[in-house]
Parts: structure tokens; sequence; C-alpha cells
């Protein structure tokens, strides 16, 4: 078998040795030989000190594999198996405007979910398909797997604009799951459950223990708070033990921002004017990391690492990876496109679902309706992704401020126009379509 | 032909002289000899004022119609062609407590949008219901003709739980092609659209001006703010022209309690302070008409009375009325099930569209896809409906808790707990299916 | 208001003066000022004794509408309002060997059912599509009005593959309700029905007698022989009344082609012993026709038209060109997108079924689900047309072949290869996409 | 765990040794320790020669597996885990009318393709769904495993009129598989298929060795004769090279019923004349095999029972059986309702696909919309296996003859005609349903 080249774009992240540490545990079954780490000019720095670590730890593993360090993209793509992504347009800086922004309005400021989703997939759409460009002369069997967030909505924006093969990956459904087996005190491959939703936008049902259904046991125990799938990255806010019950399935930590959204608001202000928003918390705990990371002495994955709550990302993603590449036909949770998976959704919308992966692919399980409960949520918020994504490719304000004002969290199309305003003179640098729309 | 029977139920209403001044222009086409209005017994002097009232106009009229003043409903029902409801349950009080009580809590408190239009629907399905299955009795071969409010909920409940053919009615759309007419200063009859949505949600397009199509022009003129359909019982707070340019379809009124959500609470808590509100206005109203209509010279509808905001509900459904009863097939707006309409939307949903009415009923004019900028929203509010009205089947407070929690303008689940309960302590009265439920 | 222009190609059809019959009629509501007949370059004989008769026809009459005879379609095309086709390419000779070909393998060989349709497809696409192209220039607001048939499959290849607003026009509908009122004694405007299917495939229920449903009692009359729609060009053999009674709903005439292949293919093998094919009869009676129609004495539509079998044909052009015009908001049974009308067809795909029809266009009645009963054959004739304007777009003979082994009245593919073979050899001079697929 | 109770319906059948066999080899992973063989009366004496040999051959593996022979179903029933059934109503007397009336008409008289499969199906209908009530009663939990034909037709009546979990099981897409894997020289594990289709009605597309596409080579071998899936049962026309590739999936050698419809018919009647029908030769081979089976030395299945035809049964079978008792999450093809699977089938139809099994029983991999070339066929069939449930749920003539007429194999519905009544007569002992039927 040919050897394995996987590329990282975004490799200067401070998750890349969680990455990197799970290729090197799967090197058994992932014989990975070249392991490229990619990233802008300006990235430069971090992705060095990051890199060394990665070379380090492969060193110390002794196993086959040379880590390169680039910023050289299609250097990198040519002839790639596997690329993955986990860039930040903007990086840290833009999140925390994406943050604040809402905020003055009293509106959610989050990096995904509410009107910082739009704003980051603004930026983030037209270099995701740039690169795909790039990938369809230099790597076109490669895959695309994606951990870019908005993740759902970029992968719908590369499976409406590409011809590039891609997932969207997410940790979510893996951490519901390791919180319901830590639930039981059982192992996590234990737990299985039925995931339906967007991305950050999921629910699960059908929960099993050993194949065994505990659903409503589950559910029970999530209402008596002896369970809460409580991710570091999400205020500890808990929803009405009663309303649990009625739901009666488990909400992903996210759903939060809908079901408690004029607490979260008021959680976040608060935060705001104590510490800061999570973004500029999280610029801290990176700083610290990569003062972590220079040490010439460090040859793994610090602990502190997982503090920054991405922690089942790099088993997440190898996992798939190994999948995909050595057609194991088994089931994990990805972004993909509908095909009739849900007729409640548009067949090209991509949804967040339990997938068959395979050498050719993901295939989702078929679903059904979906029930009225989690449906009106779930449709709207597909609506407002449609919406972003048009606006993402067309650089059109009206599109722009439709898609904002179909948020479910935004509470008046003034306050959209207003975000909307702001959003587009603090992103001026990140944003091409928008300037080539109005010069048309 | 045989004379024609129809039967008002909540005859007492203040806008019966509207309708009965429909009836009498149109007795040539409709040729009613019988006109029932029933009421209940704690609205017979309500009845009585206003029946006498609809006596002496008759009388004026010289048309041979006789007007019955009944409470016993059976008895009226008997043999009915047309039953009309415009009933109240617990009357205007229950609905300033439907105003009153999520206003506490900073959220929407309103007849029929929001959690007023919840309660409503609770109070109101199980009486609809009773009628329907009197009606399967006395005279299954009549159509229903559903004033009463929410409108498409309640229709939904019918079609879904009764054999009984019926028809929602809403003056709504009319009051925008009068605001179009009026805009271009033509005759309503100059004016067609194309309208999409759920009872109070509409949305209109494609409209044409004897057959030619001016919704560009409109929608511009709406952005210019030279045409708005104002109506009376909606506060007068503009939508950005830079959003109606977007939307890029005209939506009715109601549609700004969504889009402009947090400037409508902010009117409805000012006029609480102020003078009450709008239902507590409506009652002050109600008195006043009502003193006016015991005046025994007082033979024809008063001036007075269009100043409660339902000036066009006489046209709207005796039209409907004569379409059905004449075999006319003529295009109204109605709410009917969807059965195909949109594929956007369940096929038992019931959906407000233009529909072709003859003496078979009403078939929707087919309309594909929802667009994304309407789609989200529409689907949101159905699936509260949806669940609305099976809390109102059931008595479940589950299912109620889901319904309130999944409208969009509730904005967190533990502010929809409170509203339920306090809600479901002050209408004890009117909710036999949340005891029987607790009972079970 | 503009005078009107009407193009007609195809114009020395011996159906014309049917058509210009209909126009001199309506001249009050429909003001044509020009009439263009146009033909190609070997139809010029038949259009100039069509055309001059034409003429004649107008004169008699005293309205001032200007008859232009034109080989010169493009100088007609311009400005045109409507244009309406009738065009048969390769002419009566062609219909002829489409109905020899299959018959030789024992398969019907009619004009448009079953092999048959597919050709007279292959030859009439392409040429349809370039005069869409034109007019696309030349009149791009223009209605094409499509009598052409397969009408429905022509024109789902226009509105798959062009701009211009169609309809496919049908008298097969018209015939169904002219047999009902018959059968009852009572004029066409008294009858109505819901209409579903596709071209020359369609299904009358819930029928109406002066808004009356009287569809059991007709089917049973239907079932007992006291009616039945005998179209001239349908050979009359009876459906079994069991059969009558189960199906339920009244199927058009062209229905026996399915439910009596096997009657009707031993009737057609008959038949060709006998005088000849449908095709060779109707050379003759054409023949016969145009003498008749040399005649310079003879100024109006002469009897022995309607030994044709299209006599419906002008009323039903007429009156939907007028409702089009007019915005008369009529319902008329036209082939149109389905668009949502029932669940159980693609959306883009074509049916015949009840539309309003206004200035704007048609929109037909949402109608649902399809019964099993009809449900199964519908959708595999739909199936074969999608195949058979995928071959005609392409000249992909791989999908030529698909398309007549999708087709029901097929026996064997192998059958079906022998008649693709000799079809395309028999049209070699009609088929330019074949003959450009093959050299790619 | 508890021990493994499995009861076999039609225990008396001449394949139950390779179901024992089946269960004797996987014992480790599916520890049965009861394993019921029932038939009815008039089985007994074949359920007593099978049963032996079933028990010697399970004393001969050591295995502690207790064979209990008997015809008191019920008593066998209580508490099973497993209900496989391979019940034959009327036996191969009935099956050998069930070919033979068709063929009177020159139409296929086919066990399960055809009209053969319509009568099967109301034999056999009102037996399962009796079954089906016994095991809410005795054995609410156990999953009824379907090899009873027609598989998918019974499948949905069960799925539509019973809570009984169940799964139809056909060997048909093993058969494929093997197919391929012989062509490649490979082992069928190596294999894999995208399936889709109705029960005897499958295509296999995405066809990959070891996760690699090879579909277009296959396809291409495939036309070249190099290989072909000649099933033991199904008489060896070949399919045109030309369609094969235009086709462009695999189909089932049952296709060729339909692909080559005039072909077969013509064969059988040849056979008929020659040696009978295939179920006349089943019932010698069946003779032979007991004569075989009697034998008290014999402890192993024999060799001459490959040759009925049905030898991917038992691995089938056995392998579903342990993905859901072990909780395997594997994909097999098996029959379940559509669910979403393909919106071009209704969401409660039961279609043969790939679904993942697991305890929870079976989740089909979305597949999205059916492709044009094999869509229609396949819908047109499930409208006949619509209205076959349905007749023989009614035992409604008047749905019975629609059924049979709905059949694209049936040429006509006056045949369709003669056909059933024929039917019913020779049947008569076996429809209660249609007796009680005509007594209303």
């Amino acid at each position: 078998m040919k050897p394995l080249k996987i590329v990282t774009l975004g490799g200067g992240s401070g998750y890349t040795p969680e990455l990197i540490d799970g290729f090197i545990k799967r090197h058994a079954e992932l014989p990975v030989s070249e392991f490229w780490l990619v990233d802008i000019e300006t990235g430069r720095e971090k992705l060095e000190i990051v890199g060394q670590l990665a070379q380090r730890m492969v060193k110390k593993s002794g196993i086959p594999m040379t880590v390169h360090l680039s910023t050289d993209r299609q250097l990198a793509l040519k002839d790639a198996d596997f690329v993955t992504t986990q860039i930040r347009v903007g990086q840290l800086a833009a999140r925390i405007q994406d943050e604040k922004i809402p905020l003055r309005y009293g509106v959610l400021g989050q990096e995904t979910t509410g009107p910082g989703g739009f704003m980051k997939a603004q930026r983030t759409i037209p270099v995701l398909l740039e690169i795909c460009k790039e990938m369809e002369t230099l790597c076109p069997d490669a895959w695309l797997i994606n951990f870019t967030n908005p993740a759902g909505i970029v992968t719908e924006a590369i499976e409406k604009h590409s011809k590039i093969k891609s997932l969207g990956i997410c940790s979510g459904a893996n951490s519901m799951m390791m919180d319901i087996a830590k639930t039981y005190g059982v192992g996590r491959e234990a737990i299985d459950a039925r995931i339906m939703g967007l991305n950050h936008l999921i629910f699960a049902d059908r929960i099993t223990l050993h194949g065994k259904d505990i659903t409503a046991d589950f559910i029970e125990k999530l209402a008596q708070g002896a369970s809460d799938n409580k991710l570091k990255n999400i205020p500890d806010v808990g929803l009405p033990p009663e309303f649990i019950r009625a739901l009666n399935v488990y909400p992903l930590s996210y759903l939060k921002y809908f079901y408690l959204n004029r607490e979260m608001v008021e959680h976040e202000l608060e935060e705001l004017n104590q510490g800061g928003t999570r973004g500029e918390r999280s610029l801290q705990i990176e700083k610290a990391l990569f003062e972590i990371y220079r040490n010439p002495e460090l040859c793994e994955k610090p602990p502190e690492l997982s503090n920054r709550g991405g922690a089942y990302y790099s088993d997440t993603a190898c996992s798939i990876i190994s999948a995909l590449y050595n057609n194991k036909k088994e089931v994990h949770v990805v972004n993909t496109a509908n095909r009739g998976t849900t007729p409640d959704l548009p067949d090209d919308a991509v949804i967040e679902t339990n997938a068959l992966i395979d050498k050719q692919g993901a295939r989702p399980l078929a679903y059904g309706r979906l029930p009225a409960r989690i449906r009106g949520l779930v449709q709207s918020v597909k609506a407002f992704e449609e919406l972003t994504i048009e606006a993402a490719m067309t650089g059109n304000k009206h599109t722009a401020l439709l898609a904002l004002a179909a948020h479910p969290l935004v509470p008046s199309v003034a306050v959209a126009e207003n975000i909307l305003k702001e959003y587009l003179a603090a992103n001026r640098d990140f944003l091409p379509q928008y300037t080539l729309a109005m010069d048309e």
C-alpha cells in the first residue's frame, strides 16, 4: 500500500499536538509517512513552536513519520491523501470581535452559535473553497476532513460548491457518549445512540448500553442532575428537570444557548465584565500553552492542552480517517449531506448524524421524520445556515441581513442590521466577496 | 333551492352587526332564511343587545330573513348549512390574562401570537371539537367557517380530529390587498398576490395589478414608507427599509412581532403601564359599543364598530360562504390543510394560502418549496402549533411545556415553565383536559 | 392595450381552420390583429392552401385581423405575444413508421403512447428547443402554447431546458367533460372534475354536476356502458365493467392502450392488415381535407374537419390563451410543472392537471398523494418520459435504450433494442443530436 | 445471559437442515439451547423426517441444543427469542396452480414474481398475521425473521398491521455478492455493494472490492458474459450486453422476468410442455430429498440439498440473527420499512436494502432519489404490492383486481379478471378473508 500523506491546514493551532498524538498512537492502522503542518505567513511563529513539538513527539515515538512545516500550501497539498483543516481566519482577535459585537446589543456572542457563527462563516468559506479549488488540481481524490468551525455550515458550502470529497467533524457527539458512559461507569464503546441535528445542535435518543435501550433511565438521571454533559467551553447553567423530562431526548450542551438564551446572554455579559469573553480567555490559555510548547524538553502532549475543551477532537478525527482509509464500515457521527436521511430538511443540507464510514465515504442511517419537539428549531437554524452560506458565496448584503435576521436568537431585524454593520466594518480585511459585490 | 340556515356561535360578539350587514347586502346570492345567533348562558345579555340590533337591521332591510337568538346550541345546529364561530372562551378577561402573564417575564403578551395563542388554543380547541361532535349528528354536511382565533391552530385541530368540513378565515390577507390597492389608488379587485404561510404569519409575493406583476415596485414603496399595512390592532413600529428590500416579500403586520420582537415587547410594556393591554382597551371599546347597540333607534352597523380592527371579516366570510354555496370557483385566502401545497410543511398541517373555492370546498394552489428567507420561521411556528394542538387534545403538561418552549419568541425554557404554571393556574376553569390528564 | 400578435408554427396543419375559427369567434376578448401561419419550406404548399382558406374565413368574418403566411420563422416570431405550435417533424410519413416498426415486434404502434411517443419526442424536442432559443431573443415574454405531441414530454423538455414560458395543451380532459355532460344531458360548463396524470394518461375523479359530486353515479353508468369516452382516434374496445367499478376513477380513452394492451395490439395488427395504420388513414383524410380546403368558395371550417379527432383543440387553446391574456383566473387542464402538486412525482416533472390560469401563468391545484391504483402506472410512464427527454437532449443511445426499455408496454429489452435500431435508421434525417453524439 | 430459544415455523421444510447446520456452526456466538421446529398437522410426517435428521445432526455436533418437534404453535412460541418462518400455505400443490393459471393466458407463472406472488400473498398474509397476534401475547419482544415468500410483501403486511418486530430475509443479495466474488476470485467478504429495490427486484451499484469501486469493470464483465448471476431457479436467458451497459447497475436475476418478459414466458411455456413447471420439479426434488433425509444413518446436511437453489439462506439468516443478538452493528441486506431511505417510495413501504443491524433492529442506509432507469419499475411494482397487501387484508375483490391489473407483467385487465377468477376458485380453502368479505 502506498505511504500515506496527511496535510493539516492551520497546523500552527494549539490543538495540533492532540492530532499528532492521535496519529502516533494509531500508526499501525494509519501508516502515515508524511505529515505536513501548514499555516499562513502571519502564523509562522506559532507553526514553528507547535511544529517543533510535533517533531519531538514523533521522534520520541520512534515511528517512521516525517513532520513537515510549511507556509507553501500548494506544495503541501500535492498528492495528499487526507487534508484536515483547523484554520481560524482572523485568528482569536476576530473571534473576540464576533463575541463582543452582538453582546453590545444584548445578543449572544458565541464562537459558532448565533451571529458569531454567521461571521466566522463569512470569513472562512471563501478560504476553504479556495483550498478546495487547489485540491481539485493537486490532490483530487483526497478527503477533506474539516474541523474548522462552524463545521456544519462550511461543510455544506463545500458540498454545494466543490467536487472535493469532504466530511465535517466535531467532537460533540463523542463527548455526549463519554458523558453517558461515565454516568454508567462503563467504557465509551459500550454506549451508542441515535444522533440527529446540525453541528452544535444535535440530539441523542435510542441511547443503548451494550445494545439495550436505556434512554428513559438516562433522561431521568439527567433530570435529576446525576449526569450532565458539561462541555468545558459552555457555561454551567442547568436545564430545568421538567423540561428535560418533557424533551425526552438528550441535547448537546450547546442547545442551552437556545433553551436558556436569556440566561446565557446574562451570563456572557457578566463574564465580559469580569474577565472577558471566552475568546479572550482562550487567548490567554493559548499564550500559556505556547509557552509550554516552547520547552525543548517537552516531547509529548502536555496535560494543560485538555483545558481548551477540544479533548475528543483527536480521537474523533483519527478514528474517522482510519474508517475511511481501512474501509472499516463503522458508524461515526459526521457532518454530511442529508440525501434522504430525513425528509424534513432539504436533500442537499448538511446534517450531523450517524453514518456508516467506509472507503467510499459516509452513508447516513435513514432517520425519517423529525419529531415536532426538535423539528422547528433544527429547521429554522438550517434556514439561517443556508442563507449564511449564500451570503458568504455572493457577498450580498441583503442575503447577509436575511441570514442574521433568520437566526432564532436575534430578537429584532433592527438589531440584526446594527450587528451586520459593525461586523462588516470590523472584518473588512477578510471579506473579499463583499468588496467584489459592492464593486459590481 | 332549499332555504339557507346559518348559525353563528358566539353570536353575542360585538362583530355580529358586521356579519349581519354582509348577509343583508348579499341576500340575492345568499338567500338566508334563518339566521341563528347562539351564545352561552353567561353571554345572554350581550346576545340580546346585539341580537336585537341584528333584528332591527334585517327588518329595516326588508329581506325575508329571520334572526333567532338562542342559548340552545343543539337546537340551533339542527340542519344548519353553514356554522360560523366567533367564540371567545373565557371572554376578554381571559385574553387580558393571556397578555399580562408573559409580559411579567418580558415576553410578548398578545392575543394570538406567542404564548397568548398557545393559551387561547388550550381553552378553545376542546369547545370547538365538542361543537364538531354535535355537528356530526345534527348537521353532518354543514360547513364550519371558523373565525375563532387562533384560526389556523384551531382549524388544524378540527382537520385532525373531526370529520366536519371546515375552513379557517382571517381578514389579514384581505387587509394586505386593500393596502396595496390604496397605494395604487385602485379598487381591491384589481389587486392579487400569492399568499403563503400560517394564520397571522403570511407573506405576499407575485403581487399583481390587473394581472401585471408589480412586486418590485410595491416592495420599494413599502421600503420608502409610501405604503404600510397598518392594522388597527398592531402597534405602529416600522420595519427597517433595508430589511424590507432584503426580504422582498410583503409580510403581514403581525410579522412585526417576530421581526421586531424586542421593540414590540418594549412597546407593550409601555402600553401596559400607560393604559393597559390591548385586551383591556378592547374591553372599554366593547362596553362603549354595546351602549351604542342598546339604542332601539339604531338599525344599522354603527361607524364605531370599525374601530375594533376587524373591518374586513364580514366581507371575507360572506364572500367565501358565497363561493362555497354558489360553486363559484373563485380564489380566496383560507386556512386549510397543506396536502402537497408545499413539501416544506407536513401534509396535514393547516396553512393560510390561496385556494380555489367551490361547492366541494377548498383546493390550495400548488406552491412548491418555501424560500429560505421565510422557511425557517414558518416551520418553527408550525412545530409550535403542532405541539400546541397535541397539548390541547391531551392536557399533557410536558407537551404544553414543549409547545411554549418551541415558540421562537420565548427566550428560555425556564421562562416557558413559569408562564405555563401561571397560565394553567389562571385558566383552571377552562381546561377540563388538563384536569382529566392529571387524574389519570 | 397593444394589438395582439399570434404566431402558429406548423401553420400548414389541417387543424388550422379550427384554430382560426376559434380566434374569429373570440375576437371581442382576444383582439388579435396579426395572425402568422408559419411552416417550413417543404410544407409551403399546404401552408398556402390552408392559409388562403384562413384568409377567406377572416375576410368573411369582417374582423380586423391580418393572416400572414410565411416560411421565415424568425420574422414571424419577432414581438409575438403568443406562439402556438402544431408541428409534425417528418410529417405523417414519420408517424406511419413510428406505428409500423413496433408492430413488427408485436408492440403497440401508436402516435403518442408507447415507442411511437418516444420516437416523436426524439424528432420534435430539438426543433422546439431551437424555437425557444429564437424566442428568447425575438419575443422573450411571449407564451409558447404547445399543441405538439407528445405534449407532456415536449413541455417538460422546454421547462427543463429553456426560460420561455410555456404550457402544453391537449383536448383530452375537455373531451371527457363533454362526454360526462352528454351522459347527463347538460352543457359542458355544468360539469367539472379533478384531473390528474400525464398527457394522454389522465384520470378524473370528484366529478361534479353544478358542483354536486356525481362520481359514483357516473362510474356506474360507465360500467354499464351508458357512457363511454370514445375518442375518434382510439379503437372502440371496452374496459370490463367490474374493472371500471374497481378503478373508481374515470380514465381517458388512451388508458385502454395500457389496460387492454394485448387486445389493442391485436386490434392494431388487424387494422394494419386491413386498411393500414391510423397514420395511413390520417394521410388519406388529410389529402381529402386539403382538396376541400382548395375550394376558393370555401370561407368557413368544413364539417369534414371534425373527423380527425381533434375537435376540442381549438376551444381548449383559445380559452386558455384568453385566460392568460385577460387575467381570467379560470381553472383549465394544462400540462405544467408539478412543483409540489403531488409529492409522488418529481418537482420538475410536467403533469396534466387542473390549474388556475391568469396573466402570470398556470398554478396547479394541490393534489397530494396519488392513490396506489393509478400511482404505479403514472410513475413508470413518467420515468420513461424523463429518460426520453434525456435521450432527446443528448442523443445518447444508451439512454434511448433505457427509455424504450422503461416503457410498460415494451415486453422485453431485446425487443426494445430492435425497435430502437430500426427507429434510428428510419429517422436518420431528423436526429442531429444522435449524429453529434456519435461523432464525439 | 439467558439461554436462547428459537422457533422455526414451517419446520418441516426441506430447507431446515441448512438452518440447523448454520446454527450448529455458530453455536459459540449464538448459544441456542432450545430449537423448536413447528409445523401444521398435515405436515407432521415431513416434520418428523426432517426433525429427526436435525436431531441427529445436533447430536453428532455435540453442542448442548435440544431440538423440539411440535404441531402446537402456541406452546412453541412461548418466550421465544427469535421466530423464523418458512411456511408455504397450501404447499407445493398451491404453488403449481399459481404457476399454471397465468400461463394459460400467456402470462408469467412464477412463484413470487407476477400473479403468482399476488396469490401466494393472499394465502400467506392472514396466517402470518395470526402468528404475529399470538406472538404479541406469547413472546412480544421476540424478533420475527421472515423467510416466507413473497418476503417483501409479507414483511410490509406485518409492518403495517402488527407491533411485532420483524425483518424479511432473502438470499438474493448474498448470491449477487458471491457471484461478484467468484468473478474476481476473491472471498465474499472482500466484496460490497449498495443494494436498492424490493424483494426479488434489487439492483446493485457502487460495487467495491476491498473498498475500491469496481462497478464499471464488473458491469463490463457482465456485458461480456464473463460473469452472470445465474440463480439455480431462474432460467438461463441472457440480457443483451448493450442493455447491461446502458443500465449500468447490476440487476438480480429475477429482473429478467421483467426485462425479458416475453422470452421468459415462452421459456416457461416450453418447460410446462416438456417437464412441468418449476413447482412440479421442486415437488420431485423434494420427494427425493425426503427419501435421503429418512436415512437414519444420515447425520449431516446432504449435498443434494443445495440443488434447490436456496443455498445462501442459512448463512443470511444466521448472520442476521447473530447481528441482532450480539449487537454487531454490521451491514446486511434486509427487507425493512423505507422510513426516509428514498423519498421515491412511501415511508411505510418495505424495501430491500443495506441496513445496519444491531440489538435495536435495522436502520437502512440513506439512499436518496432513485435513478430514473430503475425508478419507474420499482415504483410500479411497489404500487402492485401495496394493493396486494390491501386485498389480502380485506378480501376485497375489487382491490384484488386492481392489484393484478397494476402488475407490469399483466398485459390486460381482462386477463387479470380471468386469472383472478381462476385463482380465487382454486384457492377457496385458503382464503377466509374473501369468504368473510363476501358474507358482509
